[in-house]
């Protein structure tokens, strides 16, 4: 089937998450991927090999043998972030659209001469933030943008994290770790996405702080080898039933395009209500005689309390316990 | 129907958390309410009028009054923060038993003294942290707790918020923004929740801080009116399916026992996974000519990002836009 306006792409760098987009590229009915360039033509080759990709593509052993292909209309840089600045400017001046890996730059500064590559040279500059289009992400953003009393209202606080559990080796050898390859490490690589959360969530407003918002009550707890997640742990939604989520032992499926479980939720039934079952605690205390279990509990909260009023008084510095 | 081993309570002070312990102590099956003491007579005399209370609870216009009323085993103190320490203390050695509602008390120092009085004396302490005591969280705790592969690994991020819409004038009148009654104000509400909450999974060791952690992704936005929360939102759990929930007008029902909705699940469908759908706005852009919303995102993303690193750099001192 012929696509229409077919663009084609190819792949500078043959990083893991290229395979991913190699397949995004020949899912999308408007795009082709025509060439694959790596630091080695036998690189090339291996990757080709592995994705199965048709003979039609192109394999190169350097980046500029692939950007002096004239067929090449655009292309995808899963490149380490501190060669950003130099192979992107480069794949503009030769007229080719830049699809770019995040983070985008080591910094604004080194962001702003690839930006203005792209627009100089007319060809489309993107960064590679796949959330962004998925249609969920626009169902939000529709639901967000509403404004009349059945709304969010102004937003005024935004949480998001992300993390993950390295493998063994991960802090040695990773490229995220190394600050001549990636020197933003965990802040460009998982707060880039936060980050951008963020921004998107307020449509791209720079950050300004707020402590004024509608009723939440969020506990998510990761562990190395899973999570788990409620929303109303201070005053259930429900009287007589309460639920949480967990999901332990989840991994990514091969390509990264989705995770072998999801969340499994739980429900708990409980009789009596919970300011209940503190009092019938309470009383039953009272009756076997006092235990130290309820103090310590208080002692330890009030101390950290004091510990975080602390911290504010010292300019949010690190206080020890 | 006669109480086993029943408790007699006396609650000291009429705040609008009462009248959800009052009705607690007459669902406890081993508690039972005998007194009322409010600054005047009369106050005490409208809540009981307004919670029905049975005649056989005391009504007592000052609280030495109920603290010499020997039929009293344990009293329940939603006092003002800045009189905890006078009342507890005073409560614990008259032999009374002592609930108070959180925070415990300004600091730590103010905190040993009640909990000296409370120990000296042999009376029971706990504080109002109503959430510890639902089953719920037992069985959270008991999965937590798990040791096998099976299970969420070695707690290593703790994310708790917990948020609220204030109604008018609060900021002008509300108790828990006048330095001489509650001093510790939203750090003493609603965080006494969330560092309990840290403390409680971490099976109350004082918190150091780590950055290893399971694979997480968690979106929140608060708004003046609702909240949306996303779990997945880098990586869908699904390639063709994902979800998110929301919130709108949510509102405690009376007594704070519950809520008046529950968040409503969105299910959006795609046939083409995120990363195709970006491939192919890209390349549509690339057809029609650049845009430039694309790099500002980018822009705007890199920005936030040398904030942070400036920000970092500075001992996390803020950083202006």
């Amino acid at each position: 089937m012929a696509k229409p306006e077919t663009v084609r792409f190819a792949i500078m760098g043959c990083a893991h998450i290229a395979r991913k987009v190699a397949r995004a590229i020949a899912l999308a009915p408007n795009a082709t991927l025509c060439a694959v360039a790596s630091r080695s033509l036998q690189k090339a080759q291996t990757f080709a090999a592995q994705n199965a990709l048709p003979d039609t593509v192109a394999l190169y052993g350097s980046y500029q043998e692939l950007l002096d292909d004239p067929t090449v209309d655009a292309v995808y840089l899963p490149l380490p972030t501190s060669l950003h600045v130099r192979w992107a400017v480069a794949a503009a001046a030769r007229r080719k659209h830049v699809l770019l890996e995040k983070p985008a730059a080591l910094d604004a500064a080194e962001l702003e001469l690839i930006l203005e590559a792209c627009e100089s040279n007319g060809v489309q500059f993107m960064d590679g933030s796949m959330w962004l289009h998925h249609p969920r992400t626009s169902h939000m953003k529709q639901l967000l943008s509403l404004s009349h009393s059945g709304s969010i209202g102004n937003i005024q606080f935004i949480h998001s994290t992300s993390t993950m559990q390295t493998r063994a080796g991960f802090l040695e050898s990773n490229i995220r770790v190394k600050a001549e390859l990636d020197g933003l490490g965990a802040l460009g690589d998982l707060a880039w996405y936060c980050i951008g959360a963020s921004l998107w969530a307020k449509g791209y407003q720079l950050p300004a702080t707020s402590f004024l918002s509608h009723t939440s009550m969020d506990l998510a707890i990761c562990g190395s080898n899973g999570s788990l997640h409620v929303r109303d742990f201070i005053i259930p939604y429900q009287e007589h039933v309460a639920s949480f989520d967990f999901t332990f032992g989840a991994k990514f499926v091969d390509l990264h395009i989705g995770w072998n479980v999801k969340p499994e939720e739980v429900h708990v039934a409980n009789v009596l209500p919970q300011e209940a079952l503190m009092v019938q605690e309470f009383a039953s205390l009272v009756a076997t005689g006092p235990d130290n279990k309820w103090p310590q509990i208080t002692r330890k909260t009030q101390l950290v309390v004091d510990a975080v009023n602390k911290s504010l008084d010292l300019g949010c510095k690190p206080v020890s316990l």
